[in-house]
């Protein structure tokens, strides 16, 4: 299939649309939207900013406007991507983003409250945004606005993340023939990588980790020269992006026999994953109840400890997105409120299930699929990590 | 030579103190460092920031303390990195970031004025602590403290950037054997980003660039599945990081023979590079000076309007830092002592010298070396763009 026609049916107005009802519903007049991954999503204007310092541009939804504030630089020769969705270009090249706002606002007349995503956007730049708007508009930072409408994907965005999933499964089945004893961590993912880009990927949507041996106790592990050795836990998480939209898959694999240990590990692990499905497919649709279900199982098999991160998150344009599968951790009202709103699993969703057990000294073991949150079941479209540890010839 | 010995040699009690200075010198009491690249240069600790909402920790440095506000999640197991430059952790796994600051500067009672990087904050992390600090301290925006301090590179920063260069010189030159009529800008991509790695580089320092033909003339041009075609210019920006540090450099070559119109392109490019570095041999140590020696050959040639973006720009931990080289767009008095504070060369620091011609439907012609600036002398770390157009058999 060419790169670009799932995108070409993303329904832009729903989008939209759903986005002012977000809007007005926090009782403002605009949103001014910070972060790429939402500004992709409403105009599908698909440059990347590699650091917040280095934006390529803000969107803007009104009552009267759609606006994309944005620069020659940025936008020259890439014009046909923000043609399906309606946005209009608001140029930044002769005046600054902070005077063509204003302008564009007071054009419109009408705005007073203008909601801004106060975790994407710089201090610097609210500072030139307020003094450039001065009395006239209310500048309000918001929470999420647009990441709950994202939260839905749409039967598009739902092919697209099937087709980054497959591409991904497809790649590990390869490398899986290619592993041998004394092969580096580093290897392993630059081999990963490179046949996920081959079948179509346009890059990793996130730096593989691989990680042999006591290296998997580090949830954050960077790919090192060490060999992989026989018998130990080789923990592989990686996915990659298509279309914009990621997977994100985890399996753990043993060169050789695995001994009793990594057995047992992999098999309270691998029970801790069918129990949070379990909970989905019994009609649960709360990462609360996702994360309790997968955790009540490592507990009890006194691993508790050593499960010490969120069993999942939302999957999207970002590989980190709502909803959210967690546990409590600050009881007071405002947090269970919050957790409340981001822990909602609507129908559309796309969910990571990835329990993990991590000895220091020894390694870890997480397993990791994907979970379509749908109408009335779930669908897992990852291949789902096998019963038993997949041991392979070294 | 082993990852991490160069870096195991930084001079961090340097680093530290001439930070002490430029706080200092801002009138402030301390600083609150939320970059990334500024918290590595400082405590040496690796861990990266894919987005603005998940960062892995902030820095404080002030007369009294030197610390990283982390979390166990991202410093445990490597502890290691962060001795040698005597930071302390002040983890935030049971308090708020907001309260594990406030209770240091309690403990250390006399801030009263703590800057902060205000193009690397958020604003909802400005507004959190805002709220702990209280009337107690007063937070103050700041600009590029830490960022000066790191345009003057040590000899063991300036190794490692040497490290990277010598790495995507001998990468590209594999790639010459290879390159045929044919392959596509990602598979030609794919390669050189392979062979970056096979020699020791951790990771591309950015996306690399391929464009074949009329792709050459969009600066931000992703690559495609577009075949490369014989006699059209091909366009390639790529660099690697090594130990943290980048390189950045640009080859524009062609598969068979260029005809007399990329022959003339080529030429007025590569003319524009020799004055720019001839500036800096004849001892101008600005940006301004540079780009404007550069410019000048590109216009006189009548392509002034086809070389739209700024000449060069400092090169170390972040692929794009001070110092600058650019011309004067706004001619404020504000924003002419902005470009004297940027665009000033001291010895130690490394800038890209990357003039181009771009034209729409035709394609680009870019040149990109890096320039170490030193107290008397100028040296270019990476093999020169040649003088003719590269052509190889296809």
């Amino acid at each position: 299939m060419k790169q670009g026609t799932v995108v070409d049916h993303a329904d832009y107005t729903s989008r939209l649309s759903r986005t002012r009802q977000s809007i007005a519903a926090a009782g403002l007049d605009g949103l001014l939207i910070a972060s790429q991954y939402n500004r992709r999503y409403l105009t599908g204007f698909t440059a990347t900013d590699h650091d917040i310092t280095e934006s390529a541009g803000l969107a803007l939804v009104t009552r009267g406007t759609f606006g994309l504030l944005t620069s020659t630089f940025a936008l020259n020769g890439v014009e046909d991507e923000i043609t399906p969705s309606g946005v209009s270009a608001l140029m930044t090249d002769n005046d600054t983003l902070a005077n063509v706002l204003a302008r564009a606002l007071r054009d419109e007349g009408d705005v007073k409250r203008l909601g801004f995503e106060k975790d994407w956007l710089s201090y610097a730049t609210y500072q030139r945004l307020h003094k450039a708007l001065g009395e006239v508009v209310e500048l309000v930072p918001t929470d999420d606005l647009v990441e709950l409408v994202r939260a839905r994907k749409d039967p598009a965005e739902l092919a697209t993340i099937r087709r980054a999933a497959d591409i991904a499964n497809r790649a590990f089945a390869m490398l899986l023939g290619e592993i041998r004893v004394g092969m580096t961590e580093r290897q392993i993912a630059a081999t990963l990588e490179r046949h996920m880009i081959e079948l179509g990927a346009a890059e990793p949507s996130f730096p593989t980790i691989v990680a042999g041996g006591p290296g998997g106790a580090q949830p954050h592990w960077v790919p090192s020269d060490r060999p992989t050795q026989a018998g130990e836990p080789l923990l592989i998480d990686f996915g990659c992006r298509v279309d914009g939209y990621c997977s994100d898959l985890t399996r753990t694999i043993v060169i050789g026999e695995p001994d009793a240990k990594l057995r047992e590990i992999y098999d309270i692990v691998r029970r801790a994953q069918d129990a949070a499905l379990e909970a989905l497919q019994a009609g649960g649709r709360s990462g609360l109840a996702m994360d309790a279900a997968a955790r009540k199982v490592i507990s009890d098999a006194g691993y508790g400890k050593e499960f010490m991160h969120s069993l999942g998150h939302g999957v999207g344009l970002a590989v980190h997105e709502l909803p959210v599968a967690s546990r409590v951790r600050v009881s007071t009202p405002e947090a269970q409120a919050e957790m409340a709103r981001i822990e909602r699993f609507e129908p559309g969703a796309v969910v990571t299930n990835e329990p993990g057990i991590y000895i220091t000294g020894w390694g870890g073991v997480r397993l990791e699929d994907m979970i379509f949150i749908g109408e009335d079941g779930v669908e897992v479209p990852t291949d789902r990590n096998p019963a038993q540890i997949v041991s392979i010839e070294g």
